[in-house]
């Protein structure tokens, strides 16, 4: 069973030909966006609330890379919940070479309001179950 | 624990502007193409081979949408072994409403050699430990 | 002349580095994504409605590939018109080598209302005129 | 039946959030980079020769646009064959307003062969037929 | 110190795989986007409103090319300012080669009101400081 | 005239609706990626070598955002060179608001051999003349 500080590995991409450098290994400009969307998906499932934007991210070290065809997964986890935040841990590994390509120790996301302002989340512990989700209004969508 | 029959959710996307049809609903294109990269990498680790492409699809239903913002998630799990073939059920969820948007009930990939012709992958069972991916020779890199 | 259940190709695309699969053969997502989309324009028009959305694909067949630099082209027909549905028959045909790659038998697009709902679209005929295109009111498009 | 200087629509684009400029209307720069592509095609096509790149385009004059759903096609028709080029008239239509877009007069494309440089093609027609296609080694693909 | 007339090459671009023709040189097509683009910006911050849109190109010659891996860089300076419009000539250049890749002379934007329609823009000179960008009312963002 | 140390804007780009996030303002992702692609086309520059790979980005911090339509710009500035490395400090701000957007203090990038290993690039200095790009010679194209 999941244990909180686990890393669970979710999203899969597959490296293609436009996530290549001109050295012909996975572009590191296409991992921090695929590492940043998938960071925003799992805030948005803890906070239950589309409003969350990323405020930070600690150093990151580009320590392995990945060729055309491999496959990476990426993985997260919530660390800590400030009072209108949530601290997240990620890694990615090449899911071919079994290697670590990189792990940012922290990655910051900030729950804004309808204001767009900094507005408290309420939450202190990680979701396993997803029932969280439904619950804030501001997941409700508009009746179409 | 995971049992052989179950579905694993893992891949999640995020609905964007860029994915929606006219009808400010999830285009259905947008999520063929996601499902078939999520069968294909599933394809790819369980055969060990890259060479794994997209033969069969049964019926597709579309039962529910998502509109822009939405989480979805997709699922995939093996449910036979044919020879030279693999055959996945799929199934795709909302994560915000809950809703099932559609599932298929076989996809079917084919295992090719170096030759691009259908050949033996030479296994009959899932793998969950993703031991298999490392041994087939297609998969190791070429030296660079 | 065209004939009623003549397919008429139309788009053609030239298949690129992005639309290849882990095989180098055009990879079956991108192809969907062709096709719904092309099904979708061909809907749009002969339902003289913007709000067409895709709800049923009969089974699918990949019969041949391409590769990069080949040009393939696309051929819709309707074949049905429901009350509130279009039936269409699809075909995609690679135009450098002549092979058929693949065709579907039914894509079923569903007429809407304004509430997204389905709705009576009072055809029973294929439009070759394209005379049916600026009479609904719901083509029209707001005053900027 | 089709006459010499007619103009054929083929391909047909769906007007989507990423093709629109700050006006919310379509981008100019799209606009170009699909009749490009549409003439490439069509230049292939015509040459049976994949190595055909753009030499020059006429002046442009933007008459109409269109915007988000809406429909537009692409027309194209060989003016003139010279040694080494194809020269081609272009014309885009909103095919929800019935308006003319935008025509350029002139879109040349030179033959180049294996070494890059332009070579002579042997034509001095329009190929209504398409029995060019596979004739000139330079289309037939590499074994796999 | 920058004079009038000079061209100030600013945006860089990677030329990628998803870039390049059927021949492997840089595609026309995509070349054409992101000069419009760069027209696009340059003539927002000139005219101090979103609402610039392109007009008109003058003819093109392609007289060099790139390859996958160059980067190539875009220069751009007003040429004249009519009542509604803004005149620009446009370079673009391989920095790896150090050719010069085409030169556009005139590219023509219009400035359009809030109705959509050719409104005065009231400048007749070049700015080099930027101090016109916050003037309008129109590049003011609404409050969100 | 440009000093050693100064930040020089160069590629600005337009926030487009595929760059937004849930809350409607640019999404972190798009951000990172551009920032890469920014500083690979400045290290590229400045060793003259295209095997140039993202090795380290210290932390960063989104100080402000922007919305669709703004423009941004980016700027970068070598602050030092290691044996194998090239270290710049790099800037975002948007050109309509003002605002600084994102700073980050050290992206490194390593020079690689042709063997994919981190190789001296021998140099110690800022270029400003770009008079460095043609001289090694794996910037030299192969001949076609």
């Amino acid at each position: 069973m999941e244990q909180p500080g686990d890393i669970t590995f979710r999203t899969r991409k597959w490296v293609k030909p436009e996530d290549l450098n001109a050295n012909g290994t996975l572009f590191g400009g296409s991992l921090l966006r695929w590492i940043d969307e998938e960071a925003a998906i799992y805030a948005i499932v803890q906070l239950g609330n589309r409003r969350a934007v990323t405020k930070y991210m600690s150093e990151i070290e580009f320590v392995a890379s990945a060729v055309q065809g491999d496959i990476i997964e990426m993985g997260l986890t919530a660390t800590a919940f400030g009072r209108t935040s949530l601290t997240m841990r990620a890694q990615v590994r090449n899911v071919i070479t079994g290697e670590l390509i990189l792990s940012i120790d922290k990655i910051v996301f900030v729950n804004l309001g309808e204001d767009g302002q900094p507005t408290p989340h309420g939450y202190t512990e990680i979701t396993y179950d997803r029932d969280r989700i439904p619950t804030p209004s501001s997941l409700r969508r508009p009746q179409q």
